[in-house]
């Protein structure tokens, strides 16, 4: 399970609330937290197997979704446009600073930067 | 019911495929093709309160989910930030076009609008 930490990471930001609170616990505690199956069981006095199989529920609750509307992938999408208008600000900024100078494009470039920090939130 | 239907339509655009098949049919045409229940009921031979029910769940589904995650609210708060990267490209290309006629301005401005624009679709 663990090979996907990072596509698991992502549907749980945004499914996560779809979930039980124990789906929430033990997934939380075995992706971000990185326990072990054996340690979550521990802890919470349950079999390894049975905190397996609340994981893998959880998995494929968040899976089933996003199967269906594709958002976390729209979401992904996006993020290669983004890098994009923030390399033009970063070339605007350099642009204005060797051979303009001029403050107003400097504000423009500090309008598309913050903006796009505030998308990437 | 219609006076939502810009939620609703917003809705349905992220999370429409979670829906039954009936559901996504009668929402689809109230909603997006404008039809009357009345007319709904009449194509499908169903009763006018059996198409509203049909409806009123596809929306409960919707707005639970929508309730939980928040992901409709996420994507509109991106809006403003995008409009806000939008209004800086056309500054730029205006400054550009009345004082620099710069080519690697005017690239710059295209890349920003070529990846607004992507964004927005």
């Amino acid at each position: 399970m663990k090979s996907q930490t990072f596509r698991m990471t992502m549907l749980y930001d945004f499914y996560g609330e779809l979930l039980t609170e124990r789906q929430k616990e033990f997934y939380d505690l075995y992706y971000n937290e990185d326990l072990s199956l054996s340690e979550i069981a521990e802890n919470y006095g349950v079999s390894r197997q049975g905190v397996r199989d609340v994981i893998i529920r959880a998995e494929a609750v968040m899976n089933d979704v996003e199967e269906k509307t594709g958002i976390v992938k729209r979401f992904m999408g996006l993020q290669a446009k983004i890098g994009a208008i923030e390399d033009a600000a970063r070339q605007l900024r350099e642009l204005n600073y060797r051979r303009y100078e001029n403050p107003e494009l400097g504000r423009l470039a500090d309008t598309i930067e913050k903006n796009i920090a505030a998308l990437k939130e």
